[in-house]
C-alpha cells in the first residue's frame, strides 16, 4: 500500500484526498483531547473553525458542550480549553462537544474529500496504525504549527508508518521515510526530542507541561475516532 | 543565530532572503557537480533554467561548455551530463559551464534576494558549516524533488546544521531540528538511509549508482561555491 505524508495543514491545498484514507494528527493538543473525550464517554465532537459557530451551535442546542483555544488558553463563555485532563468522563459522558482548535480544526476541514478520515495521536498510535493498514491508500496529515512543520506531528506520524510497517509492507514517500526513521531513532525518548519542539516550549511556559508529557504517551487508547465531516465518534 | 530550512524549492515563494545568508542543496547531482567542477579547476559556472538558455550562451561565447541533465541524462548537443565524475581537471581547468538541471537551477533561482548564497552539499558540508556560523540568521535550501521533499538533501540540511552547532549556539526550527536529528541519528552510515530514496532509486536505475555513492561522501572538498546571482565561482 502507498503511505504519503502531508507536513503541514498550509499545504492541503495541493492534495487530493479523493478515494483515500486519511489520518489527521494534532497532538499538542486537539486530537489528544478528541481521543480522550470519546474515551471517557463524549457521544460526539463536532469540530468547528471559528468561535462564533461554536456559539451558534450551542445557541440552537443548549445541551452541547464547548471546547477549544485560542492561543492555547480557554475561550471566554466556553466549558472546557484544550487540555487532556478537563474532559473528564464525569462532565463529558453521553454529552456532545463543539471544539474549536487552531490548526486541528484547519486540517479536518482541508480533507474532508477522503473516503476515511481517522483522528490520530500517540494516545491511539497503535491502534490508528491497525486501522490505516486495512485501508487502500494512506495520507497521513499533520496540522502542524502556524502554516510550517511541527515536531511532535511530525514524530506522531513517523510512529504511525513504523507502527504499519509491522503489519503491511509499504512504499512511502521521502517524507514518509524521514519521519519514519526520526521516530524509530528516538523512540526510547520521545520526550527527550519533543522538548525541542517549538510548540512544546511555548505551551511549556503557558503552564501545560503535563499536557505535553500526557499526550507523548503511546498507545495509552486504543479507540479510534472516525469523523465524517460533520461529527466526530468513535469507529 | 537563527537557522531555517526550506524543504524543497517549490515552497521557496513563501520565503524572504533579504539579508539573510543561504545555502543550496541539490545533493543529487547539481550542488555535487557544481562542487567538483569548480573543485577541479573550472573558472565559473552559470546555471541557467532552460536547455535554450544554455545554447544562446554558446552561441555568443564559443569558448563555453554546457553541462546538466533532463530526466537525469546527457542534454543533446551537450559537453557534460550531470555525473560529478564527467568533470574531470582535464576537461574544466579554466574553462567557464553553464548548467542546466531541473531541481537546482530553480532552488538557485528563488533565493536571488538573498544577501550571500553558498553551494552545498555532502563533498563540502564541513566547510559549508564554518562559513555559515560566520553569518548573521541562515537558510538551508533544499532543491528537493518534483515539488516535494527529498531524502538526501534532507539529509544533507540536516548534517549541516549538525556541523554548525559544533562551531556555534543555534536557534532553530521544527523543521531544522527533524532534519538535524535524522541526520545525527544516521551519519554512520547515511548510505544505508539515503538508499530509501525516491531519487536514490530512480538514479540508480538509470545506471548513476557510483556518483550516489560519491555524493554522499562527507568533507571530501574543502571549497565553498557562491552564487552572485549570476555566477558560481569558488569564495
Amino acid at each position: 500500500m502507498n503511505v504519503d505524508v502531508v507536513l503541514y495543514a498550509g499545504l492541503l491545498d495541493s492534495y487530493s484526498f479523493t478515494g483515500k484514507t486519511v489520518v489527521v494528527i494534532d497532538a499538542f493538543r486537539a486530537t489528544s483531547v478528541i481521543v480522550e473525550a470519546l474515551q471517557n464517554g463524549a457521544k460526539e465532537i463536532i469540530p468547528v473553525s471559528t468561535i462564533e459557530e461554536a456559539y451558534e451551535l450551542k445557541q440552537s442546542n443548549a445541551s452541547f458542550l464547548l471546547g477549544g483555544e485560542r492561543g492555547g488558553m480557554l475561550i471566554q463563555g466556553f466549558d472546557f480549553d484544550n487540555s487532556p485532563f478537563s474532559y473528564t468522563a464525569q462532565r463529558v459522558a453521553g454529552r456532545e462537544i463543539c471544539l474549536t482548535t487552531t490548526n486541528g480544526t484547519r486540517a479536518l476541514n482541508g480533507v474532508r474529500d477522503a473516503e476515511k478520515i481517522y483522528i490520530g495521536s500517540f494516545l491511539n498510535l497503535p491502534a490508528v496504525a491497525l486501522k490505516l493498514v486495512e485501508s487502500n491508500d494512506v495520507v497521513i496529515v499533520c496540522a502542524g504549527s502556524e502554516d510550517t512543520v511541527s515536531l511532535e506531528d511530525s514524530l506522531c506520524a513517523g510512529g504511525i508508518l513504523a507502527a504499519m510497517e509491522l503489519h503491511a509492507s509499504l512504499t512511502i514517500t521521502d517524507a514518509a521515510t524521514i519521519l519514519k526513521s526520526l521516530y524509530l531513532a528516538h523512540k526510547a525518548d520521545l520526550q527527550a526530542l519533543a522538548e525541542a519542539g517549538t510548540h512544546y516550549q511555548f505551551l511549556k511556559s503557558s503552564g501545560f507541561e503535563a499536557d505535553l508529557r500526557f499526550c507523548l504517551t503511546v498507545g495509552k487508547r486504543s479507540i479510534v475516532p472516525v469523523y465524517d465531516g460533520l461529527r466526530i465518534v468513535k469507529s
